[in-house]
């Protein structure tokens, strides 16, 4: 059976899991106060360029936005988002357990545009009512989107320039951060750095056991951020587990590689399904391909790849996801093009 | 100066006003443990002919719509709302305050259409994701619409009859309940009762001083729905305050007897806006006119009416809202409409 | 039937009754935006010598304490009260369900003792795992207390500095703040400004319909106070109401005259509760009277009173609360004091 | 360095290690829904003797906690805890966070009594203002306790039966599980499930990299349990790695051989300090010492042992924690026994 339906269905990099090996049995204090977290965060700083960084390590993608949203606002605030946007539809809402609105602004192929996200803001506020309202407080896009789709560095800098404007954070959810990367070569995680208030750099899914780094680039750390984290249930106990997965994958630039090497084999597969006619959903760059195929077909398919069912497109047709990975073999590559 | 902008800018009923002050210094339990409070249930009850229904009387609209849903609610349930609705725009999040998502749907002057509303449910109940999404717990609507719209008897029916099938009970928000009731000739109050499952008879927009009665119809009040009260900071020490007002108006029909006051006044006005040729920004029957008005003509009018704003219209246009109510006389009608 | 239960059994003061009929047809904005609210507001802040000083009214205590306390804490904060505190004891848990931690300290006749509580704040802040921990970020006391005791101008100035020690803002629950005030002479409201850092003067238990009026005495009102008072269910629509009350009860000091009223009523209950040998469970200077009774008596005392159950004293006597109020007339004291 | 401060102070047993290397490469579906989880369930319910039981993998301690007490309570609840336990303490306000009081009880040596615990109860139903206050909903114990102790069977019994009598579930937080039964002959995990409502097997602090199993034994898991996990932030993308480890851990006895092991250590320790005449702050049979040092002394012993600072016993002498684990080797024990 060959396995394309996520980029989670693995444990991880042999060079992450050998890291963890090594230190197993070596003994250090909990709770991230240890020796493999504070290089980790050293070496994550230099290759943002962003010296003043202050890095927190976490476990999932939903905790990371539920914590990150949720100790970044008061009371009175919500969350922008687009209305696909993880935030505002699969996390079972975590964000609004924890007390906030997403305020949900249309998405353009997963995106939000910078222009309706400013109208919104003059908007509110020239609303008389803006006080019966629930405040936008931050602004939340995730890079790459849902769909795989990238913002541009121009549309970057339009989204970073309104948030910056009114004075409103904006995080950037990288949970995928390395696929994005990868798929876009005019620009860096030093970038990512410069546009966002507070973003996070995806281990689940590029590499890690688990683990996931929040940066908080201008120095906005919300005030007794572990008791924060600790009252959302976030805190690890052996917090060194992130730390030397962290700092194994941003030694050699192993994190990047990993991006890249699932850009390749997306890019030989989207290649082949164009060749052979196949109709994509929507376009994009990276490593999630979504693909139209007809049911008669898929029913085929699915004996012999796992894929992920994203949505019915029509009365006879499906949209699946097809995922590549930091462990997607040459091999499998082959097999699912012969079988396409 | 005459006061068009809301159906709050009074106090309350001369006969409201009358039962507070006679029974003023009458010593009585609190927290709506007294005997005004059990008439006022009783009086609703045969009112409504719905002899089990269960009654709780709270302090204004955005207090019932949190202390309903939110004790309805498991924790993983969202309520499902038009996009217009007061609990999705108008509450300052106290919805997601208490936990709760907001699930919008399109609005359609103001209203849910109920094939819409089961589309979403069979989509949400056939997604592989499902369990990653918030529950659809709940279906909310008002009555009269935020923008003065009516359900017809059809209409409620349909949507009624969606959430029987799955299950999910159906809140009617009827802040202005007696204005709807006035200006739809073939639906009663017990209609709406049968209808809802839990609904709520507003009393602040119609005649009390302050004052909304939620009543569950089907033996499906929360347990513990005092303490829930309580936890919410709404429980009110003079509960009789509530009883004594609501009484009041279920004796000799002044509740309805107050909306038709409203609704006539209403057609008065919307009937010479016609004449003058106004545009009307959205058709409905009830006590709030919105109407579209050349910005220059506003200034003026502005100086001797006090209107409700309601949204830009265009450049040169606003939409302004004018709402009668059971306090509007003859007198301050006549006056508006020698100015309009 | 003589009634002794509470001091929130009757409605209002009759001046405060005119106050209401007189000003019931006139129009207002909503939401706390009138005249009646401005006149009340400048009337308190002359009253307690406090020109900054800025005032919201709420409806109820606990609804108070929640809005306060939620609304000037951070999610990492608990608020620090005795553990007889109304807000750990009797408010269904209003205040964890905001999110915040009730952390208490032996109650000393229902008071906090000031070397406890720094004695507390050195404990925590020396504690290696403090982040580990809720913070401690403000401190609640009532005053009078849940047992009707007081805080001496002494214990008051020791628990304030030890909060301006450690930068925690001290909240003063006043929900019979007059009935506290008349019973010691060298307390004014003013003091009680100048010692918190935000209190509340009750006017639910002291003559009013309803209402509390919350001051916060040092420029440190929350930020968006509307946004939040909506979000918990709490902006009153016709807003106007409390402003009215206020405004009269801060005429020709009528508030502190409802006050010095019950508790001359009180002192007079009590004398002839010691000369006739009662033992009082715990001595107080306030409206309520905490006295123990055997049960035989207390059997037939109740056919003729209406008094509060207040606990078990041991397996024959129980300890009974009688409370006098603003409404208490001299007939039903004598009557009182001739079964007593 | 000797390290006796904690035992989640290395990574994971060689066992789990290997488990997870072996299947590292191996593709499976997310969030739990793989082979290696329903082995995992499968193996603990025939260890516990509860073919029924419902079960679900987490990350850490607090987590689970919130996760489990949350998902159980309803609104108006709150979790009864002695005064010491974890919940109540060191989580920073987790459980508060998610709405719900913590009602505590006086701790002896960190246990609940039985018969305190049935008074409260009975206290509680009987006072009048009991829909005032907080619902007891669930008891909440840990075993071993926080301070290392032990309910005896009798006790656990005792406690049981008044949770089943009120019809209230107890829920036992196993976070050192295996330490506690390895130290206590005539107890079973078989035992602990039938006395409990629902448990957590911990595997943080026994030989696991991470992760909680959590038990419901009596067909009562919460509806919706997967949303309301992923709400809370806790649902781990690779789930297997829970399933691996637990499936590694009930395999061959390895969970309750980590734990035996511990205790060995802890008796050789235990027995020295006893020999060497230290006094113990307080006796107990598991895997965590508390002595009593000077702090002349301490500051030497400090230069090659890393302790766990506990509290401060008087001027002169300090409470330490010496911890042993499933990691604890024999030469490091005799290390320890050669410094003391």
């Amino acid at each position: 059976m060959l396995y394309f339906s996520c980029d989670y269905a693995e444990g991880c990099h042999s060079r992450v899991l050998k890291a963890l090996s090594d230190s197993n049995m070596i003994s250090t204090p909990g709770y991230g106060e240890d020796d493999f977290c504070r290089a980790a965060k050293t070496k994550i700083k230099e290759y943002i360029n962003c010296p003043n960084a202050d890095i927190y390590f976490l476990v999932g993608g939903t905790q990371t936005n539920q914590v990150v949203i949720d100790s970044m606002l008061s009371n009175y605030d919500g969350v922008v988002a687009a209305a696909t946007g993880h935030v505002a539809v699969h996390e079972a809402g975590a964000i609004e357990y924890s007390g906030h609105k997403v305020i949900t602004l249309p998405a353009h192929q997963g995106k939000l545009d910078a222009d309706e996200l400013k109208q919104m803001l003059v908007d509110h506020y020239a609303d008389d009512s803006s006080e019966h309202m629930v405040n936008p407080g931050m602004v939340y896009i995730s890079y790459p989107t849902e769909y795989g789709t990238l913002y541009s560095r121009t549309e970057l800098e339009a989204v970073s320039s309104v948030c910056a404007q009114y004075n409103i954070p904006l995080f950037i959810d990288g949970a995928r951060l390395a696929y994005g990367l990868a798929a876009q070569d005019d620009l860096s995680m030093a970038d990512i750095a410069s546009y966002a208030d507070v973003f996070y750099i995806g281990g689940t899914k590029v590499g890690a056991l688990f683990g996931e780094a929040v940066v908080f680039t201008k120095g906005n750390t919300p005030k007794h951020m572990i008791t924060q984290i600790k009252q959302h249930g976030a805190l690890l106990a052996k917090g060194r587990l992130l730390g030397v997965q962290f700092a194994e994958m941003f030694t050699d630039d192993l994190y990047m590689e990993m991006g890249s090497h699932a850009i390749e084999q997306a890019n030989k597969i989207r290649e082949c399904l164009k060749t052979k006619g196949y109709t994509l959903f929507m376009e994009n760059p990276t490593n999630q391909i979504f693909v139209v195929m007809d049911n008669e077909s898929l029913k085929e398919f699915g004996q012999k790849v796992v894929y992920g069912f994203w949505e019915k497109y029509d009365e006879s047709h499906t949209v699946v996801r097809i995922a590549t990975s930091w462990a997607t073999s040459d091999d499998s590559v082959e097999a699912l093009m012969a079988i396409l």
